[in-house]
C-alpha cells in the first residue's frame, strides 16, 4: 500500500467447490483493505476470475497470482512472514513488532486451510493470532490488515477504475468513470 | 460484551449449500470478536450448529438464534441499527456517533446477502461501508467490531468452556478444562 513496501496475501490449500467462496473472500478483502497482491493456490480459478474482474471494474494496482507450489513460495520468501493462526501470540501483541520490521521489506501473510504443516509455523517470523478462538481466516486477515496499516487502508484511492460506489447515508451510488477522469452517474434502487 | 449494553448480529438470508460457510463464519466472528448473541434465518442449520457446538467447546456467554423472519426482527428492533453495506458512509466517519448512541442499548448489526431491500437500509439509523469496495460480509464485521470495542473483544475471557488455547511463538496448545478450574494440557503437531 506504501511505495516503501509491498504485502502479499498467500492462500494455503484450496478445494474447488467448498472453498470457492471463502478463497473469493481472502483475495477480495486483502484488495480491499490494503494488501498489493495475492496468490492463490493454482486451481482457485474461480477466485482468481473474480478477484480480476472486481480489480478491472473497481481499480487497483492489485495483483492476482497463482502458484502451483504454494509452500515453495512460502519456503523461497525473500521477507518477514506473518502466519495468521488462532494458536498464535495476540495480534495486539505483535503489531507493532511487525510493523516496525514490515518497512521496506515485502511482508508475506500466509492463511491456512484446514490442516497447516507444522513447516508453516516454523518458516513464519511471527504465529499470530486475531483472538485464540475458532473463527474465520477473512475475519482475521481483515483485523490484522486494518491493524497493520493503522486503518489508513481505508482512506485508499483505487486507480483505473471503470466504477466507483459514491457513499450515501441512504440508497447506492455507482459511478460509472470514463477516461479516467469523466464521471457519469447512475443511481439504482432494487 | 459489556454489561450496560448488548450487541446483537442479523445475517438477512441464507441460501442452504451455497452461503452455508460464510453464515458460519458470520457467526463464529459475531462471537469471537465480541457480539453478544448471532440471528440467523431458519434454514441456516448447519451455521446454528456449529455456533453453538463452538460455543460449548470453547465457551460464551453467546447466544445462537433461529428466526423465521429476519426483515421482521429489524423492524421490530428496539434500539439502534447498523446495516453494514459497501453502499455506506465510512466506518472511520461514523465509528463515533454509533458507539456514542449504542452505550446503553442494544445494538443490531445487519447484514445482507445477494439482494438487499431498500426497506433494510430505510430501516437502519447507519448505512455504513467498511471501505466502498467489494469484499466480504465477514470482513467487515470483522473490522466493525473490532473498532466498535477498539480492540477490547480481542481480551475478552470466555467462560463455561471445555477447552482453551494457549497463545504460542510456536506450535500448537490447546487445554483441556475440566470442572472450570483444573486445567490438564495436550500440546499437538500435526
Amino acid at each position: 500500500m506504501q511505495s516503501d513496501r509491498s504485502v502479499t496475501v498467500l492462500r494455503l490449500g484450496h478445494r474447488p467447490g467448498r472453498d470457492d467462496r471463502m478463497t473469493t473472500h481472502v483475495g477480495l478483502t486483502a484488495r480491499a483493505l490494503g494488501a498489493n497482491r495475492v496468490m492463490f493456490p493454482e486451481n482457485a480459478t474461480d477466485a482468481m476470475a473474480t478477484a480480476r474482474d472486481v480489480t478491472n471494474r473497481f481499480g487497483g494496482p492489485f495483483e492476482v497470482q497463482s502458484t502451483e507450489t504454494p509452500l515453495g513460495e512460502l519456503r523461497a520468501w525473500d521477507g518477514p512472514i506473518v502466519h495468521l493462526t488462532m494458536y498464535g501470540e495476540p495480534v495486539q501483541d505483535r503489531i507493532q513488532d511487525v510493523r516496525a520490521n514490515a518497512v521496506d521489506a515485502d511482508l508475506l501473510i500466509v492463511l491456512g486451510s484446514e490442516k497447516v504443516s507444522f513447516d508453516v509455523y516454523e518458516a513464519a517470523d511471527w504465529n499470530i493470532g486475531v483472538t485464540n478462538q475458532p473463527h474465520s481466516e477473512v475475519a482475521a486477515l481483515a483485523v490484522f490488515l486494518d491493524r497493520l496499516f493503522d486503518g489508513t487502508e481505508l482512506d485508499r484511492t483505487f486507480t483505473d477504475a471503470n466504477q466507483r460506489v459514491v457513499p450515501q447515508a441512504l440508497g447506492k451510488e455507482v459511478r460509472d468513470l470514463e477516461e479516467g477522469d469523466t464521471e457519469t452517474e447512475s443511481t439504482a434502487r432494487d
